[in-house]
């Protein structure tokens, strides 16, 4: 899993139907601590906000998290950091 | 997910039959909102074209998004950023 | 499989009901026997604690790691390295 | 996907028996039409020689780009550039 | 696919059940015939040894390598170079 918080949302009025009412973070990644110049797109599953830290995770994975198979995600938020 | 603006368009004409029909984008990703130099291949899915800012999902997510689970792809192009 | 040397532990409250009971750690990756400046989070499946070097699977892998196949995890630590 | 230039092939005896008759091509990666540091190595799926431009898919769609889903392949070139 | 050297080997005796028997290898990468700084943790199937050139499939693909769907390896050696 990733870590990172979140920066910013993004909007895409045009997209897959599959898509509709997900919630795209861009979370700029942390390593050990410390920011890194690293960033991904993340659909959000827990409600997480922009300035909160998170757990991201990724690949196929990232399907489970949204209880929808069928959803074409690579990478979603499955919890927020204390 | 990842982020991009298409550059351009990538023509093959032998290829594999599941494949015939599919729109080949070559996009250059962003992150943070700053133009990168890493490049991605990915399968249009939306109508998008040269220039407009699309979010891309990969992996076994990419199949899902063409609705079509037996076309080997890999990077699928899922919505158009506003 | 990734090698590393577990750093810490990472408290989540806010997650998916799935990952409820997971033990998240932060990994230190060694190559080659020497540490790296890159680090992954992984879920524990063997009971292994801070400083202890571990073996990493990824990808749809981790989850059969789990025994649970529903669970979103895409790094599992599945041994203690001698 | 990928794209890039084939730039030799790889001769492999002693291998696992789902992979014989295989055809194992060394690939140039090549991002925005600059050739980069970067190799694959991928099976062919479409009769492409040394020298060519080539697409490649990687992942879990790589078998399905075989038409064999039991071969242990996770890259595969699908099409040849024009 | 990727190709490597076989630099040592990885011994670790509190596991996963389901690894229990793996032969864990430490693998060099080689692009382009020039050794890398990139190392892989890889599971043998074809009974390569330390100093050989060997082929490694990664992801799902080496469980299919395996031919144990259920074991959680995520690289596996497939092939030996000649």
């Amino acid at each position: 899993m990733l870590k990172g918080i979140i920066r910013g949302n993004i909007v895409s009025t045009r997209k897959q139907e599959s898509l509709v009412g997900s919630k795209f973070m861009e979370v700029q990644l942390i390593k050990n601590g410390a920011l890194t110049e690293e960033f991904i797109i993340a659909i959000d599953s827990v409600g997480a906000g922009i300035g909160e830290t998170v757990l991201i995770t990724t690949g196929s994975a990232a399907r489970l998290a949204l209880h929808n198979t069928s959803c074409p995600a690579d990478a979603v938020i499955v919890g927020i950091v204390d």
